[in-house]
């Protein structure tokens, strides 16, 4: 493992967007980046983030990224801001390098970071940004150095203009603060962390449905009563106790999934599609021993 | 062409896998094998397998593979069962190499070596596996030696925390034997054999259906009988001749696609849409000479 | 930049098909690719062109390529007429190499080199081409050297079979004329030009829709009157001058977008499904100054 702010990166670049693949647009990043940097490792997360969606591609982003080499730079542009006054930022922890525009894409990274205001309850709307500072040890820029972009940036296209062309060099060598200058604050969402309940019991909600129609809540393993417990869905659906994978459970089945997240799914099916639940379904785990 | 079993990889990671490409879960994988084997070239081969459909990835993975470079390893990760007891698995079959759950994945690559047990009529449920012999000059061990996997591997994502560090593992040269103990036998499928009907018919079912709606069957080129004849379709669409292309037909098409089966397509349209057919319907071809 | 016709190559090689995703076609491809080349860098352009919309195809591969490295290869595969004797074509306009079945697909490139016969008005039928020069100092040739082809090939799959292979030797280096005979034109569709209306106003016709809804036409910006103008779209809705931003638009709105088109946008939602419209829509722009 490479570390420390600022040395060497690892040559991979992976990139999240909400582009979809069926446009070009993905390809026409990567077109740019191999131009600056020819021996760069693309890599594709996901572009079928929802349109928009910055919360979603937040918590995609961060249960990824730990999972790719050391000093990899993370592309991540889902920006309806494109444009308008918001920065684009450089933000490099050590462990990894991210490049995206400064809307929350990078919230959940800065709370492993222990930098962020957290709030129990129900999610709130993604215009409510609050600033974060940035951890002890982080380093973060904005994007402000235009020899780095495309020439005559577009003000649609940030991806293929400006942070396409910045992970590039990034990755390549250049070092963070080339990019522009130095921030103190982040601006991120609000984290829904778990409420308490009484008698060990953790109240929390939906924050994502995969592929699968797996409900992922925003409930980590840690937060979850010792015992035995059971888990309420939406005041509608109860499951009794947690089981250790898919395939033993029948019927609406509650588990810690891979990214150590409480999750409800449906085996052989999707919990989704069958509750019509999705993101911000309330989700209690009440202990019975 | 570098052949014999044990011998140098292409260095080529080819995927497949029923994860879609929504939620990172294939981006994750790459970034663990690029972690442990930079230098590897990954190719997505599909991600859209159907959920869990063994069937669906079998047939996917048995006509790509051959198109690979040889000692591609190939890393087929539909696993409905992941968690529970069934194996994990790496074939070597000289000219390629599999890492897979033992679920009938691959069932298909086994009938080329002719070890596989095959069945007339109609498709029979997945859940009826058999176990099939390993063909001569092939190897097969089962996955269990840890020090190869992610540390703490999770109940429900072995495509990450096991089978793409294994995967990275062999394509950077670990020989086979060093993942686990050798197994003489994979599980399988019955793989639906054409049934012979008199005066040289032949009957089949669908196996696949692509994405341009064409209904893929279970009868090979050498299945057909000789000279002129008619193909019916679930017992409601007569087809009269095959055809060489697609633009030589009108209407409802039978020709022999690229991979050597017997297909029904619609020029210009989707036969599974205009039917409303697909895998497991009957399709037979009678002589008319 | 690296120029000049017949030079070395990027080794990059970007894919641009309709085969979708689902079914391996796009990874068989690779694999051949990587059989024959193996230090290609492989882009994926798109997959998910509207099966056999040679006219969609056209117009991403054109906003598409010039972001690539110079004398990238571009592995164009949109070919309704494959196995008929419709050519095959490699085209190489010094800056960037193409590969694809002469169809119409490179029609846009060439009205970059300003060969190619123009017509207001709406657009007309795929079927209706005519044959376009190829522009001073560009170089065209019919793909008829089956060495270089894989063994046997298919009537139905020519990108494996023949395309595929094709790019991987042209990437690799191999000149451009040991691929077949010169050719001095290439199959086009008519290009909608825009069409000159009264005072300076302009009329043009949706020619892309993309993944965000967004409504692409064939009018560019510098088709556009100076001055305030409003914007007509299918004679149904108004748009009141054009936004620099989505983000500054409410309702209905109309910018220049990325690729120096007008587009009509509905931010935060999807043009394409409020207004039900899609290519060949007609829209005018108008001056009110």
């Amino acid at each position: 493992m490479i570390s420390g702010v600022g040395t060497a990166t690892s040559g991979v670049i992976a990139l999240l967007t909400d582009f979809g693949t069926s446009d070009g647009y993905v390809g026409i990043m990567k077109g740019v980046i191999l131009g600056i940097h020819p021996k760069a490792t693309l890599v594709d997360l996901t572009h079928e983030i929802q349109p928009q969606d910055v919360r979603e591609a937040a918590f995609v982003l961060h249960t990824a990224h730990r999972y790719f080499p050391a000093r990899t730079v993370h592309l991540a542009v889902v920006d309806p801001g494109v444009g308008t006054a918001r920065a684009g930022v450089v933000l490099d922890t050590g462990d990894a390098l991210f490049v995206a525009p400064d809307n929350g894409l990078l919230t959940y990274l800065l709370a492993q970071g222990r930098s962020l205001p957290t709030r129990e309850g129900p999610l709130r709307d993604l215009n409510h940004l609050v600033p974060a500072p940035i951890p002890p040890g982080w380093k973060a820029v904005s994007i402000t150095e235009s020899g780095f972009w495309l020439p005559s940036p577009s003000r649609t296209f940030h991806g293929r203009d400006i942070f396409a062309p910045v992970a590039a060099h990034l990755s390549k060598g250049q070092p963070v603060d080339n990019f522009g200058p130095r921030l103190d604050t982040l601006l991120s969402f609000e984290l829904p962390v778990p409420k308490r309940l009484e008698r060990g019991g953790v109240e929390g909600a939906v924050v994502h449905v995969d592929r699968f129609g797996n409900l992922i809540t925003s409930i980590r393993l840690e937060d979850l009563p010792g015992g035995r417990s059971v888990v309420e869905v939406a005041g509608r659906y109860t499951i009794d106790g947690l089981r250790g994978t898919y395939a033993e459970g029948t019927g609406l089945t509650a588990l810690v999934g891979s990214s150590g997240y409480l999750e409800v799914a449906l085996p052989g099916g999707s919990a989704g599609m069958a509750t019509g639940l999705g993101v911000g379904a309330v989700v209690r785990v009440r202990p019975t021993g």
